[in-house]
């Protein structure tokens, strides 16, 4: 069974960043399907009818995403009947669905929409209830071509509804994994901790382990699937590396499959009956908007003062003037205070700090660019300030002293649970 | 001149953004080269040396990215020389410059490291300023094949530094562009506008020109390009297209190119000597993390109150606590409170606030989730407050808000150009 995913967009090879090959491959991954391999091919429509005509051939299932919407360059319609030699027709229901999205909207129809109603002859409708494309199945000549619509929610929420269930007649053996995530340790050093284990598990399973490692601004992903028939074979094989990889990585490990560091954080104050207050410097809001973008995170988050200016870190926090003359806005010294003041004026039970050096200008010999300091602060606990030198441009710097301080807010919660 | 991309790496397949491909593609479209395709392959070794292999039969260039690290599952050094039927080569001059970055760095080597310095037979190395794999370039019975890092960052210097330079003996005519980013106008809309522009200009130019347009929260790209052999012709053509489209859409058009909502505020604030503070509720931090992420913004970025709990509304904005008793955080009156206390507090020209229910839970018949406020105070300007309710999930509530915010910014500082 060879699955194919066609992605549509001139904008795909000039600037725009794919997420739905990805979404696609990791969903055929669950039902044991390999992707043979993921194509992007422009809006031209030679080029497309080309490349559509030439994964059909060679393809059992072809999933072809963007160039359903309403406008110019939205022609997969046209090259998808084409490459198949078929016709388009206006289909009463697909427009009745495109006009009633327009009305619930209180919008009148654009009349280029109307084009969002022409489906391939002998076609399957897919309901889009975010959109206004609809998807389409064409079962042809003993292939499977999917058209669905290139946005990531229209898509997802399709595939998810209609396409996975489609699938399972196809789903050959089971595919289990799972993702551990890891601060503390560069890539490497993890690499040799787990390879070992991975050599180990290689040697046994006769090939039915898959890992990959993956470091994205200091955080590092471990994933581990497993391959078969025997579903508690599986399980088993899983579970075991999983306790390993605990055991050589140890509190490293901050969390498993969709969790973040934020997430993780959050459950932490959650548990404990903590709640959090930060004094941004450098970090500008990132730490702030990384903890709130986590549903229910008002239940611990409190408020965050971005102080950037020296006025609003004396104003808001309570910063001394004397120890910003004397070490300046990056120091040890002001970050304790911008730690301290933030617990005592927002009334949490927790403050964090963070100040340093984000560039590119700013920087000296004796302050770089990258030196950021990181205060932590609590009732009935020791303030800590860290210093750290973060490499990188400007926003690399800012989001890795936002995943610091997320790993520190987390190191500390875990000692509460010790107590 | 074929040239095809291909980009190594199972994590492409199974859930991780491929970015390389874009940034690819977009710099082979200023060479007037044309992408043939962008085929992704996963980690394995059989799938890679097939990819490879089918890539150098059908193109005159390929360029591969990713699995160059240390790794366990970077193979594509044994990959490629197996696709070409030659060998591999430790290189001294390799194994030098990786050991030295990491002398650099006061670490020792691990021996992981020692596998990056070996080479394809024949091959010139690319040196990496930013990583430790060195890239390669093969001249393989008149092909070209390079072979690049998978982290951006360091794919991204090499491409400018070394790739490029190279591409140039092909570079096959010329083709501009430019981008224009909107605000204030749905997708159709903007098209609907556009359409008339784009079609005079297909019908005149004989097929030179290419347009795609882009929706992303809220903001519209248009992204107009022209290829040709004539460069005076080709600018001419495109300073016509634009000026029609500021003709059609006037000041909803916010930049250019690598402008954002966050950079034209800031450069806005610059120009007209402003500062600003905000008062966050349901953004979070977003919108201080989107200003602060432009370099020199400590400027005009005063501070943000990122103030999620009442009290800290209260004590940190001066919101009454009878208007909140009266009419709850979200609302147009404890929006007008918050943008004139942080005006107040801060000391900024400019206060901005927000606040709303960015779900999923919090919702009402009468409040329901995605309704925002936001309030813009100002010395000598009168408080302004607008209300929306935005469409999507909790985090594109959080990012439509930032952008409509960071618009309404925007569109305020234009009125004191006109005084």
């Amino acid at each position: 069974m060879r699955v194919a995913v066609v992605c549509v967009g001139t904008e795909l090879l000039a600037g725009k960043v794919n997420t739905n090959a990805a979404f696609i491959g990791e969903r055929l991954d669950c039902l044991g399907l390999e992707l043979s391999s993921c194509i992007t091919v422009g809006d031209r429509r030679a080029d497309m009818e080309n490349v559509f005509a030439g994964a059909v051939a060679g393809n059992d299932i072809v999933i072809i995403t963007g160039g359903l919407g309403p406008t110019f360059d939205d022609i997969t319609r046209e090259a998808v009947a084409d490459a198949l030699k078929t016709g388009l027709e206006t289909d009463a229901g697909a427009l009745a669905a495109v006009r009633q999205f327009f009305d619930g909207r209180g919008i009148p129809m654009p009349p280029n929409n109307e084009r969002q109603a022409q489906v391939i002859s002998g076609a399957r409708l897919i309901g889009n209830r975010v959109g206004t494309a609809p998807g389409q199945i064409i079962e042809h000549e003993r292939r499977v071509i999917f058209l669905l619509p290139g946005p990531p929610k229209e898509m997802q929420q399709m595939f998810d509804e209609s396409v996975m269930p489609y699938l399972r007649q196809f789903e050959a053996g089971i595919k289990k994994h799972f993702t551990l995530h890891v601060f503390g340790m560069g890539e490497s050093a993890v690499d040799e901790k787990i390879r070992p284990v991975i050599e180990s598990a290689r040697a046994g399973d006769g090939g039915c382990t898959d890992f990959t490692i993956l470091a994205h601004q200091m955080i590092i992903d471990i994933k581990a699937s497993c391959r078969g028939r025997d579903e508690l074979l599986a399980d088993e094989t899983l579970a075991v590396l999983k306790s390993e990889f605990y055991r050589v990585l140890g509190g490293n490990i901050f969390g498993e499959g969709a969790q973040s560091l934020e997430s993780v954080a959050g459950e932490l104050l959650n548990k404990h009956h903590k709640t959090i207050a930060l004094a941004e410097s450098c970090t500008g809001g990132l730490i702030a908007d990384k903890l709130t973008s986590v549903a229910g995170s008002s239940l611990y988050f409190r408020e965050a003062v971005v102080a950037y200016s020296n006025e609003a870190k004396i104003a808001r926090l309570g910063v001394k003037h004397d120890t910003l003359a004397a070490h300046g806005a990056v120091a040890a010294e002001t970050a304790r205070e911008m730690a301290e003041g933030i617990l005592k004026t927002s009334g949490a039970s927790l403050g964090l700090s963070v100040t340093g050096i984000a560039g590119p200008g700013g920087g000296t010999a004796e302050k770089p660019v990258g030196l950021v300091f990181i205060g932590i602060a609590g009732h009935g606990i020791k303030t800590e300030v860290s210093r750290f030198v973060f490499a990188g441009q400007r926003n690399d710097i800012r989001h890795r002293a936002a995943n610091q301080a997320l790993d520190i807010i987390r190191r500390k919660l875990l000692t509460f649970a010790k107590k």
